[in-house]
Formats: C-alpha cells, sequence, structure tokens
C-alpha cells in the first residue's frame, strides 16, 4: 500500500500523473491519490471577486484563512474541478477511481479551529471565522472498504469538524495521517519542484536522503509550503510509514519516478 | 429504501431537508439522496464569464448545453459546493453521509452524446463538442456496500461515459435510474413548486393523482424542466418502483410531507 499526495501548484501534469498511477494500479499496485488545488482555489476565488487570504502563524507556517465564503470556493475546485477530473482520467484509463473529499464518510476528522493567530508587520494578531483543523482521525473503514472492492479513492481537503463542520486540513498532513492510518510502505508528496532544496530554488541543491531521526533538524532548509512536507514527512516516519518521497510531479512518470528513488528520501 | 431528489432552483431549504432526512436515516429508512444544483451553476458561470447556454431539442424537452468549459464549472457547483453542503449539513445531524458524483465508480454509466440537436428560430441546428448522456447503468455494488456498512449516499450528475468521459446526466431521470436499479418503495422528485400543475404556474391547480398507466398522458401539462420529472417518473414505475411523488422542497420537513401524500403521486 503506497499514498501519493500530488499538489495543486503551477506545472504538474496531472495526466502523466494519472496515466502513471492506473498503470501502477493495474499492475496491482493498492494506493490512495491525495490530490491539493491551491493555484486553481486562488485564480477563481479572484475571478469571484473573493481573493485568496494567507496568514503567516508566529511559528512560520503559511496557511489560507478560511472563511465561510472561501470554503465554497474552496470545495468548488478542489472537490468539483481538481476532483473529479482526476476521476474522470483515472475512469478513461479503466481504473474505477471514487472521489471523495474528508467530509465524507468523515475520512479526515479533526478539531475545529475558529482562531488563528497572524503575524502581520511583526505583530501577532487573532483572526475569527477560520474554518480549518488538523486531522486527528482518519476513516480506515471506509477507505479499506473502498480498496478491498476494487475503488481507488481519489481524496481531497477538506476534513470534518467533530461536530461535522467542514474545516480546511492541510493536503500534506492529511496524506501522512492516512499512511500511518494504513500503516503504508511509502508516502509519496510530488509538486513542481524536485524534492527539498538546500539552497531554494537552485534545483541542483537537491538533498537525496534524510534519516528519520534527523527529518527535523531539515526543517531548516524548507521555506514556505515545503515547512508542512517536511512536518508530514516527520509524522509519517514517526508513526510507521516506510519511507517518505518528496519528488517531482512534472516528470513523465512522477509517481514511478518518485518511487525508483528520484527526489528527497525520508527514512 | 426510498430514493430523494432534490432540485437545485431557488427558494428550495436544503437546512429543512437535510434535518428531514437525518431523522428519518436516524429512524431507519434507507434512503439514497440525489440533488442538482441549477441556479447556482448559472450564477457561478456568469460570475466567471461563461454565461449558461440552454438549448430545446425539437422534441421540446430543454437541457443545458455542457462544452468541457461549462462541465467544469458545472463540476465546481454541483460536486463542489451544492454535494459537499448537504454532506456537511448531513454530518452536522450526525449522520455518515459520503457525498459521490455519478463519475466516481461509474454510478451513472450512459453513452456520450457529443452532438445535439436544437432548435433555434424554429430551425434545427446541430451543435457538437456537447457533454451529455443519459443513464444507463447504475454501479449498485457501490451503493449497496456503502448503504450496508451504515453511509448514506448523496449523489449528483456528471456521470461517466463508457469510455469514462464525464457527461452531463438529468438529476430526475438519475435518480429514477437508481430508484428502479435500487427496487425502490418510493421516488420522490422535490423542487420548488408544489408537484405537477394542470394551470402552470397556479399552484391551486396541484394534479393529486397520476394512474401509473396514464403517465405519458400527462406529460402536456408539464413545463420546461417538469418534462424530465414526468418522463423520470414514467421510468420509475414502467421499471417497478412503488410510486413516484412530485412534491414540495420549500416546506418544513419536506421528505415526510411528500411521504404523506402531499405533491403529486404516480402509482
Amino acid at each position: 500500500m503506497i499514498v501519493v499526495k500530488v499538489g495543486g501548484s503551477l506545472g504538474i501534469d496531472y495526466d502523466a500523473l494519472c496515466a502513471d498511477v492506473a498503470e501502477l494500479w493495474k499492475a496491482g499496485q493498492k494506493l490512495i491519490l491525495v490530490h491539493g488545488g491551491s493555484a486553481e482555489t486562488n485564480r477563481v476565488a479572484e475571478a469571484l471577486g473573493h481573493p485568496p487570504q494567507f496568514i503567516t502563524s508566529p511559528s512560520g507556517y503559511t496557511s489560507r484563512f478560511t472563511d465561510r465564503e472561501t470554503l465554497e470556493i474552496f470545495e468548488m475546485v478542489y472537490c468539483g474541478k481538481m476532483n473529479k477530473g482526476i476521476v474522470e482520467r483515472l475512469q478513461g484509463h479503466g481504473v474505477n477511481a471514487v472521489g471523495l473529499s474528508g467530509l465524507d464518510g468523515r475520512i479526515f476528522e479533526g478539531k475545529h479551529k475558529d482562531k488563528v493567530r497572524s503575524v502581520e508587520d511583526g505583530k501577532v494578531k487573532i483572526l475569527r471565522g477560520d474554518h480549518t483543523g488538523t486531522v486527528e482521525q482518519v476513516n480506515t473503514h471506509l477507505l479499506n472498504l473502498l480498496l478491498d472492492n476494487g475503488y481507488l479513492p481519489v481524496l481531497t481537503p477538506p476534513g470534518s469538524s467533530f461536530e461535522g463542520v467542514a474545516v480546511n486540513v492541510d493536503g500534506d498532513r492529511a496524506s501522512a495521517a492516512v499512511a500511518t492510518a494504513l500503516k503504508a510502505e511509502a508516502l509519496l508528496l510530488l509538486s513542481n519542484i524536485p524534492g527539498l532544496l538546500r539552497d531554494f530554488p537552485d534545483e541542483a541543491s537537491l538533498i537525496t536522503d534524510i534519516p528519520a531521526s534527523e527529518v527535523e533538524s531539515f526543517m531548516a532548509f524548507a521555506q514556505d509550503r515545503m515547512k508542512k512536507k517536511v512536518l508530514g514527512a516527520a509524522e509519517a516516519v514517526q508513526g510507521g510509514v516506510g519511507k517518505v518521497i518528496f519528488g517531482d510531479a512534472r516528470v513523465a512518470k512522477p509517481v514511478q519516478y518518485a518511487l525508483a528513488g528520484n527526489g528527497t528520501t525520508v527514512q
């Protein structure tokens, strides 16, 4: 069992990704696909006159401020356009994919954080009305039910709070939670860079291996959204996942390329 | 087992609908919910600068012309905002709902119609690039798998062509196909009118009963989108569904109200 997370940044080739996933699935590889949709959400949010708002926490993590209107735009893009686009590609390859958000069957469940701290001009502000959360529980029953019956789950945020409210959860960390809960052999975090870079954005400075015991010390090299990937990787390997690979989603066979060891391997 | 279809027109109270569905579900009523999203799709399509285009077939049926861009907007609203909004409401009532499109697991499968005939100024034109289809096959395996494991399926168009291409399918007729495939006791088609009206839009002219054998002769009273409901009802009762009720989705407990016989009952 492997968990493949593909980001939602520009430059990702979803046709190549889905062809690769289909090839592996048909060869008998059990897998779950998780995806993002960030760049397209930003575009649609701008077009609908409700531009995205990003906040930086005091500990340096960047995330989307998700008020109710943003949540609905987020659901339109992640659960609608992106999720169904990926399911359609897989169905076109003869793979019986089933697209679900973390709300469905409460696949991703966690505490709803209504208040967030945001650093603006060096000052910490409290923002209310946020719909975010961290995945604390994964509905493995539903995922196993689908897998055992030949359906490939294609998952996306948001998740559900314990009260059933939609909450935006980080896709990388949600994937780590899924991989941990299902005791996956590998978690692949694919995006539009080749892996963790020592000197971002110099792609020649790729870090190829990170010992599991030292993953947190590599956090210093992570920029922006890469920080959550490193955090997710730490959570996954500490949770018993065999290895985590940060790979490049812009290549021809991105899943097989990463599985062959290209990228940054944490184990 | 009952199948409840709720439309996507203005004036529908989804909070009331979901509270009612939750009450029935918790009392042990097996059901599947199917929904639309037409009005909101029109609004978002306008806002995104790709206004909706409706066509009328030579036999008088109105439908949305669904080019690739329209399909993506359609998916955003139906599969994203509407579907996840309904799932969230049900989860808030403690019902473990699972939202799926007809693409997922190929729940709704049929032939892709790329060309459609449209009557414009009395002339028949052929339009290409349409993504529509009619449901010919329902994946009852996946629906039963979910129901048997305590999950309430919340379904929405689009469906899948036999080749795996996303196709816009009519929600009323898709619901009729689901009800027929699952041998449902009843199919409820709820919208923002009280049922089939003899003199549309005079709500006092409600037709309360239609004998199953005569349903097609009542087609003369159906206006616009009501035509597909009458067609769906005919398909369902001829397919063995116990009864079909056209009910009002604007009332306090719309499902129980219709089940009590309010609306137009076809049986």
